[in-house]
């Protein structure tokens, strides 16, 4: 094998991971780098080594709050996780923005969440139909072990059925099921309930006929709901829309500018992402999965065959109106949601909201960010907003002192920045500091 | 105003936010867990709170490795940055097991990015056409201040044309560019450009004909970018797969566990969903965005009109074939990809490699997830994997003793892990503890 392959890697400590990578992948600098990012507290360090395999180090992320945001008459300030800069920024001027309007209204049309037994029957349908109805009722009375603690938070299995899909691959059938996981994300739930009844459905088959005729291939939760959807909605008179001269105008720009995005790919794609931008950072501060959010949002919004903008725009009477209807499966119990102690701080910070009302919360910020990002685009555009956190990334990465970062900040107030004209100025402003020390 | 509407908030320190959401948002305790995990070095926090507006603190996501990933001959440790537990060990299971066959080959198609300036034109087309072909050239000429530098570096525009998207929305163009950013994500070059070229445009067009007939909507690259793509392959003698007593019928299942996320969308977005597990945890690992490429790769699966997989497996002569194209568009110069510390520790695991190579080796690492995703769900079912973490959180937020994690690790062993379940062991084990204690 070659001299990189190693055995064992997962049983070492993290510190001699890091000795191995230090050897093998990493300066001494970077290696020291890893280590000097552990918690300083070793009982909470360890709580973060339990979240992952093979950690070595924690990855920081801004933890950020964007304050004001006034959803369904509640006045929250939300937790955002992003390295993305200008994203909280953006969240919160939208917050601002519309506070006066009554903020926004999101609303849960339901938490209702799919998954499926993926299997090939190799007989007569009918025959697989038969066994299915004979069989359902009773796995359902199998199962209340699985389903009962769910059942008293108000969860459970909603629905379950046979579907033939052998128009689309010979022999392929789907379990279907309907779930409602109350406040949690529900993911071992789902599984474990999948993996039971085609456990059944094994064991309980031959008695109907060739064990032959049924290959389970997989049981597996979707992230595909589209029915666990929320509604989110801003709404304001145009007159009264602070955007400066004219508001009628801004306003039919704004619309037009959605409307962009709902028949262009290219520009749907990237207002979406703007969506998201909110969204995710929602996602992460409260321990929840972004890639599972994403995949569901993006598939739905191609649900019609051709891509397009989650969002929309217009004008109503003399209001303009912002609407989304975002698929998005959220919790606040399981996963790290409890155990991750910020994931906690940023749940306490929402007021301990269930999964509903979360789920509420997120899609608003989407809303707000999305709407902060298409008022960029149709005013000042989107690189002034950007320029300030640009130049403080080209100042760090050229290692500027405080003093020369305030000094090159008041330069490029009304400049535009660029890598070679900052460049050109640090230089400038360190050749004249030394000539002055020379002279001094 | 609302007693919890505040103005102002960022300009404060992080150390007054944290009072003030104490007041209104958060207890004491959770208060202090945001102070907690302030960086030890004032100066290494000093770099984070850079990175985003608003921080209060830093989120934790484990900085994990998996280790022997053979991607175009040359063995990679990958650094990986995820909440979601079983993706590292997923991830390195999965490269041990391709290692013997060579591992992943990875190929980038092209980082050809796009972004458009978004217009309406209230005035016969052709006019717009003549304006456009006039100023073309002299245009590009313009830009070099803002192009150089890229174009040092192998990048620049590539290509610039006016596009007649009437047929969509009535008198809506674009003028659509394509650009090579070399090693950068390239978001603030294209932006750039863009703007500059719309200002252009606006000074311009009055010569040509009356300024109301062109307005300027938007200007702003797009994150769907689907010549930006990447091409990968694994490849293995069937017999020689280390699957159980029978390789083929193991290939046999899973290409058809494979085709069903092609055909069914509810299996598609989930079977994407994996892929993304494994990119989105080296794009956040080296600084990149993943909200641009999660975006990007749902609406590419999306492109034929109905929402497919990713990737796909077939048998071919003798051997089991895996293969992905994905569309990715990441960079290793810009953003925070240099300046965050842990990120520029990732790179330098990877060799500091080039923007092109960091696409192919996230796109191996996606597919390898994606198999190890498949590989349990056609064998044990995906349950099994998790168990062990789903038991270590459930306990973690009972707060169980080492000494009670220890015992519960045994007693769950082989044993199906739900909360109550575990609540029960949990009960059992305390109550013959106090017993023990009290008899002895």
């Amino acid at each position: 094998m070659h001299e990189k392959f190693v055995e064992g890697f997962s049983k070492w400590t993290k510190a001699r991971k890091i000795d191995w990578l230090a050897r093998h992948y990493l300066s001494p600098a970077g290696a020291e780098t890893l280590r000097s990012y552990w918690h300083r507290d070793p009982a909470t360090q360890e709580i973060h080594d339990g979240f992952a395999e093979n950690p070595v180090s924690n990855f920081y992320l801004p933890f950020s709050v964007a304050p004001n945001f006034l959803i369904n008459d509640k006045v929250y300030a939300v937790p955002m996780v992003t390295e993305e800069s200008s994203v909280v920024a953006a969240a919160a001027k939208a917050a601002k923005f519309w506070f006066p309007h009554g903020g926004f209204r999101s609303r849960v049309i339901s938490k209702i969440k799919t998954g499926h037994i993926h299997l090939l029957y190799r007989n007569d349908p009918e025959k697989l139909k038969a066994f299915f109805e004979a069989v359902k009722h009773e796995y359902l009375r199998r199962l209340k072990p699985f389903t009962e603690n769910m059942e008293k938070r108000g969860g459970g299995i909603l629905s379950v059925e046979l579907e033939d899909l052998t128009h689309l691959l010979p022999n392929y059938f789907t379990v279907s099921f309907r779930f409602d996981t109350a406040d949690s994300m529900g993911a071992n739930f789902i599984n474990t309930i999948l993996e039971e009844w085609a456990d059944y459905m094994e064991e309980d088959y031959p008695a109907y006929g060739s064990p032959e005729d049924l290959e389970i291939v997989m049981r597996i939760l979707s992230n595909y709901n589209p029915e666990c959807r929320v509604k989110v909605t801003a709404r304001a008179p145009v007159e009264k829309l602070k955007v400066g001269e004219n508001p009628h105008r801004y306003a039919r720009r704004l619309v037009t500018a959605m409307d962009m995005a709902r028949v262009n790919v290219y520009r749907g794609v990237t207002h979406n992402k703007g969506i998201m931008n909110g969204v995710d950072a929602v996602v992460l501060a409260t321990g929840n999965d972004f890639r599972a959010v994403e995949a569901g949002a993006h598939a739905y919004a191609a649900r019609k065959g051709k891509y397009t903008a989650l969002s929309s725009a217009r004008l109503e009477g003399d209001s303009l109106v912002l609407e989304m209807e975002l698929p998005l499966a959220l919790g606040t119990v399981g996963g790290v949601t409890k155990t991750h102690p910020l994931a906690a701080a940023a749940l306490e910070m929402l007021g301990n909201p269930s999964a509903g009302e979360l789920m509420e919360i997120a899609a608003a910020v989407g809303l707000a960010q999305n709407f902060s990002a298409v008022h960029s685009l149709i005013t000042e555009g989107i690189q002034k907003g950007h320029m300030k956190m640009h130049l403080n990334n080209i100042l760090l990465q050229m290692q500027a002192t405080p003093e020369e970062r305030a000094a090159l900040t008041e330069i490029f107030k009304d400049r535009k920045v660029h890598v070679k004209a900052v460049k050109d100025e640090l230089n400038r402003l360190r050749k004249s500091k030394n000539h002055d020390n020379r002279t001094a």
